[in-house]
């Protein structure tokens, strides 16, 4: 396999700003700066994932002036420059654009690997190996990929990519033919035992400037915005703040005729809840997920999670509870996808000290 | 009805260190120090409750010296000399024995009532009500009173007073025939319908000199220990420790022949676990009982205490949460008990800075 650090680099996403995760992510620390799986934060976890492919001289993270300081003291090895700050979250089209007019021609040229900085992969170097193939597929040809998670159940929290019925290229790869947002539950049920769909990671592989073009002519308003930005840079905010709310996915992906992808089979999840995480995290005998100071008495199949100070559960089944700042937040497991209305009702009630 | 300040004492008990409420309740501040149905204390509601009894000059205050500092800071207003410090907690007859020792000679031979500290009343008036007569009882007889609660249901947690057969005196007090300590389900149920037993309230009252006199009738280690102190005041922790741990329900109460008893119907419940506060506390129509700052979407029929931060409940039932300094604590309803063995589990792992 060939050198990929020459003309390898890796964008990662990192500025969004979920709500599932409240209490623990808050505006100021989303998701991404969250140690939920030990020691290290989503976002470290991220680019120490990648850093074999890419070194340390391919790596870029996209993120928010807010949550740029964030972003500097999780990897304070990463130089300023590389740190690209939206204005303001715009969704991951305006992200991706503004990213790859931010960055030297050179790089923008070479391929480029989008990551959200959140997901949890398991199998490391089998997500690495499935990258590099990938990079490989859109240095030879000028398609873009996305990468599909070979799915191992129903899941309804997640889209789906259909694959074509023609075979695979030489290196693997697949045409994408339809995407399918988050479908009911039967919907899924057919696409898991019909095996032609994968999930889509929000993982993707392209040449730079290919996706300037696929921009310029499937999203004018972004590009135009970015000419606009260019010419008038003290009027940054604003027009950032005109910049259509577009995901990726709606935006380019779903019309190119040449989409690929590639399975990836690495143990991957986006951690969308923490009902995820239980499913994710070591367990004892009882079912038990236990992190921080918890002190548990005939419970069983249940989430702990405390950040500061201690927890004392007894006799409780199917809980999660989470501990962190000034909160804590207790809801049974299967509704943890609700937590999202509790937030939505901080709002209204005026509750930023909690947000 | 004559005017009872004159010979009047109260003595309220408040060295208690349950564990039951744990974890608002600790080592340094037990049960009785908890504002847990509002802004005062346990203790300053039983003071203030009898306060139009005996007036601030009649008013005793028997605790340990460890807890004497917070019973002076809850009680700012009461005379150090009234607050009566035993070296340590020995049970309730050693600390009655200890206060009519301490008491100067004009109250002990008074009328004294005898209160725990950390029970609760719904109906004050009628509560004051019974104490005066039972100390008109106390003051024209040589008999001690124990008062007995009318029981609205089969309780197993409490002891109960067997009424005799003869009719009840002038003044409405029957004798007491027999104590059974928590009797099993099966017995608590027949004694409440057969309409002649009374809940055993640990509320006594008597003339101090006639149950000193039972005291060294039936308990003389507890009265040659108070006259070994007498004499040996520089000796006291050591002939303290040394005290039997006996109640004065077992230790006089059930010898006595003519034990009296006034029924007492004024809702009161010695909130004996989170359980039962969570019976008396004010409810919202899912029935919720919720204190300090506590979000909840969509639960219904629990407790949420919190003394200090934020408490996020999402679908939750039947569930007790407590969060008080450090620790959260939840268990499901009707488990409230068996928080004594997690308070054992802690002392066992020597958790001792939660304790």
């Amino acid at each position: 396999m060939k050198d990929s650090h020459q003309d390898l680099s890796v964008l990662v996403l990192a500025g969004g700003s979920g709500t599932r995760f409240w209490p623990a992510s808050r505006r100021r620390r989303p998701k991404q700066f969250l140690p939920l799986m030990g020691e290290r934060s989503l976002l470290r976890r991220t680019t120490d994932r990648v850093l074999p492919l890419c070194g340390s001289a391919g790596l870029w993270v996209c993120t928010t002036s807010d949550l740029g300081a964030a972003v500097e003291a999780e990897l304070p090895e990463l130089p300023s420059g590389r740190i690209l700050r939206e204005p303001q979250g715009r969704n991951t089209a305006p992200a991706i654009a503004w990213s790859l007019s931010r960055m030297p021609e050179e790089v923008r040229d070479g391929i480029i690997v989008v990551l959200p900085a959140d997901h949890m992969v398991s199998d490391e170097g089998a997500f690495r190996a499935v990258l590099e193939r990938a990079t490989e597929v859109a240095a030879v040809s000028s398609k873009v990929l996305t990468l599909g998670v070979v799915p191992d159940h129903a899941e309804t929290g997640y889209g789906y990519l259909e694959l074509a019925d023609e075979p695979a290229d030489d290196l693997g790869a697949r045409r994408v033919v339809r995407f399918t947002e988050k479908p009911e539950l039967e919907t899924a049920e057919a696409f898991v035992s019909r095996g032609r769909y994968l999930w889509n990671a929000g993982i993707f592989v392209f040449r730079g400037s290919v996706m300037l073009d696929h921009l310029r002519r499937l999203q004018p308003e972004i590009t135009a915005t970015l000419r606009a930005i260019d010419q008038e840079p003290d009027r940054l905010a604003e027009h950032y703040a005109a910049m259509p709310k577009v995901s990726i996915d709606h935006g380019v992906m779903e019309f190119l005729d040449d989409l690929a992808t590639l399975p990836l089979d690495c143990g991957w999840t986006d951690l969308g809840s923490w009902d995820a995480l239980a499913g994710v995290l070591a367990r004892d005998e009882q079912g038990m997920v236990a992190q921080g100071d918890i002190v548990a008495l005939d419970c069983s199949d249940s989430i702990v999670y405390s950040e500061s100070g201690t927890v004392a559960v007894l006799g409780v089944s199917n809980l999660i509870v989470v501990r962190s700042g000034d909160v804590v937040l207790i809801v049974p497991r299967g509704r943890s996808q609700e937590v999202r209305r509790l937030v939505a009702k901080l709002r209204e009630e005026g509750r930023e000290d909690l947000l």
